[in-house]
């Protein structure tokens, strides 16, 4: 992509409204815009992230086994009277009501209409286990919205809903989500820690909130520092295995926000070696709720003794319009954003020091052509512009790699990467320019870990 | 993707409530689920359709220059009220109150939204020409939803923006995007004919229609037959240069709805063998419309003089849950839907005629890991159900192909294939399979035209 034909709006100044620095920063790199409290559009540079971390939570859910679908964002009150949860829910439900004075609601969850499309189909045990998801925004009106998408109104959400015969096969569908979610977010470059968590609104019986560590983080959080460095499971994990030898290895160290322990606790059952006291980000919470939506709305199927079961179910979500501030506030310095490459809105940028000048116009078009052609996704800064302001937007959108050419350079026949994340920089022949940049992103992207 | 794993919910009965062919289909052959009136789940198979229409859309609005991002769905009624539309809107807008009783609407469009984005960053004719585009979901509180998808209520809108210095900057915007659309909707194998429009509620002053024939379409369609076999504008169009020839090539023919026209000027206009009356379904819309916008809400630019110029605006659209409803109703017949390749749900379906033969499994384990490997995007039909069953499954959901393969197939060395759209067969050795299989999808799947 040109610069000069992208759509990038920087901001100079610090929006006073942005009390966190992933805020500050998507509003200064033109990731968002706020269209009213807790609303936002996701500009190009945004949006682009916020796809590329959907991919990978579809791919991984997707090799879990689970089956993508879509649901409307606007649902009928009567389907969530049948749960009771229409009246329990509280003023955080957006209710609405159509022209016809029909009752509606804007989807804060979808418990209820998967339930529903579930009864609707399935009617024997032999087509269990099933586990259907989607991503698709949600809406939950906030008393005060704030720190921009990281807590806003309208959100994207993946919800994925699995569905058992019994306890011990829900356990079993709520072990693969475990899975699947250690290995989504170590894709995105972050690190997600597993902890037990209490059931809340949605209630059950087994529940595990995700964190990633950032300073910024919402909730303390107490854990062994062997977590951080658990291998996460591969690529080649047999999800229609056994998962729970993997499950208790990661649920048998210490990992607890403040709202489940405290620290004198902590003390005594972690050795003093491994004690980690920090902040944490949710961005993934898995349920068990066994039969607490299907027993009222009577999802059930036929068992292999003829009897109808009602269905234990789970959910399991992630807010991907959470996950991109997260990985901000886990990953930024004082220039600026440093994005994993996997989740980077371009992995590279060709900056052009000199447009305008023919020599280094010919060379920069050159040089981007066999950096695109390599299959690397690349920002070019072709723009007529001083270096110094393209190195600070580089830096501020916090693109992984900066490739520098110039008429001195093209003249000694060199080129310069930085190296977003250290700050440094190598000089190398123009010649070799695009092997190297491809040895050092390949790696990077994460799509065969 | 094995279908004993996946959710595909066939129906055997038509349904009642659904009126035109597209929407028995799609609710019968497991693609879509009622919620309310008016609003839809896409279930898997649907989903699947539905995600390759919308990449078709992208990879084409991308190659024209249009940059995506995203709005939300959820918009301040003060926005609205800046362009007057907030009264003129009528019924059909739904009305929200927050729970601090601030005005929202769900969006049924987005020219006010966008052009706010526009005048908060954009200052200067240097950062012109510039379309802005998103893939979002919008809401009409028609009054009388129906014909499933092609008349729901929320559905998915493709809704591109453009801002231009001038007219004939902005007519060269618009000729972009009616050379994107032809391009789009051929390679989902659809004839979309444009047609002179009326600019509508929007208004405007120069506005075009894209129609697919079908003789259920909701317009009576005039046309001269050429048009039905024009070549369209090549991947290697310049998007960059004058499409002005393109442009005057497909619209010097007529081609006009009964909104715009009649028989007898039809009549009069048209030579004789050259006269195509038939029905068509609106699948695009595009529409110029200068400073309708951009004068109320004060989106200017300084141009070249210096002085301050509102941008003269465009908006283009296609509905993606529109478009799947319009395929099937120009493509399929009495046992179902005939998908074109480029937007089926899966290219190939693998069908096992005797699934728990534990030689047949085997082979067929082997050919279906073969076709997988070679690229093509298959389903494998492992289920324990008679052959009948499975053919009638697979006809309905308009799988392309069907490579099928039993014990005496298998005694023989030999597998057969079925072409959905002719009802061709042919038998040949299981050897050559993968290569005749890849030989036939490819060249359809128009990624290259």
């Amino acid at each position: 992509m040109r610069l000069s034909r992208y759509f990038l709006p920087v901001l100079r100044d610090v929006p006073k409204e942005a009390e966190i620095v992933s805020h500050r920063l998507m509003l200064r790199a033109g990731m968002i815009r706020q269209q009213a409290s807790g609303l936002y559009s996701w500009l190009p540079l945004g949006y682009k992230v916020l796809m590329k971390v959907q991919k990978i939570i579809e791919e991984e859910q997707n090799r879990s086994g689970a089956i993508q679908l879509l649901m409307p964002t606007i649902q009928s009150a009567d389907l969530w009277r049948e749960s009771g949860r229409y009246d329990a829910y509280g003023k955080e439900m957006l209710r609405i009501e159509d022209r016809h004075e029909r009752e509606f609601l804007y989807g804060p969850t979808n418990e209820e209409m998967i339930t529903d499309i579930f009864r609707a189909y399935v009617k024997s045990y032999k087509d269990l286990p099933l586990n259907l998801y989607h991503i698709q925004w949600k809406f939950r009106d906030e008393v005060r919205p704030r720190f921009g998408t990281m807590r806003s109104r309208e959100f994207l959400m993946k919800d994925a809903y699995s569905f058992d015969l019994d306890e011990p096969a829900a356990v079993a569908a709520f072990q693969r989500m475990f899975v699947a979610y250690l290995r989504t977010f170590r894709r995105m470059g972050l690190v997600g820690i597993p902890m037990r968590a209490d059931t809340g609104p949605i209630g059950g019986n087994l529940s595990y909130e995700f964190h990633v560590l950032a300073d910024t983080g919402e909730s303390g959080v107490f854990l062994d520092k062997d977590l951080l460095d658990k291998p996460i499971p591969g690529k080649d994990t047999d999800y229609r295995g056994d998962l729970d030898p993997i499950f208790k290895d990661w649920t048998s160290l210490f990992a607890m926000t403040d709202e489940m322990t405290d620290e004198a606790t902590f003390r005594a059952q972690v050795p003093e070696d491994k004690q980690l006291m920090a902040r944490g980000i949710e961005v993934g919470h898995i349920f068990y709720f066994g039969t607490k939506y299907s027993d009222p709305m009577k999802a059930n199927v036929t068992g292999p003794d003829g009897k109808n079961i009602a269905v234990h179910m789970g959910s399991y979500g992630i807010g991907p319009t959470r996950v991109v501030p997260a990985i901000i506030e886990a990953s930024h310095d004082e220039n600026g954003i440093v994005w994993p490459v996997s989740v980077a809105p371009f992995e590279a940028v060709l900056i052009n020091l000199k447009a305008g000048d023919a020599d280094t116009d010919t060379a920069c078009e050159q040089l981007y052509a066999e950096l695109t052609a390599a299959g690397l996704d690349m920002l070019y800064d072709d723009r007529d512009q001083p270096a110094g302001s393209k190195f600070a937007t580089a830096d501020l959108v916090g693109i992984p790699y900066q490739i520098i050419l110039g008429p001195r350079g093209l003249k000694s026949g060199e080129v310069e990467i930085k190296h977003r994340k250290t700050g440094e920089r190598e000089t190398l022949p123009l010649s070799g320019a695009v092997e190297r940049l491809k040895s050092l992103i390949e790696p990077q992207r994460m799509t065969d870990i």
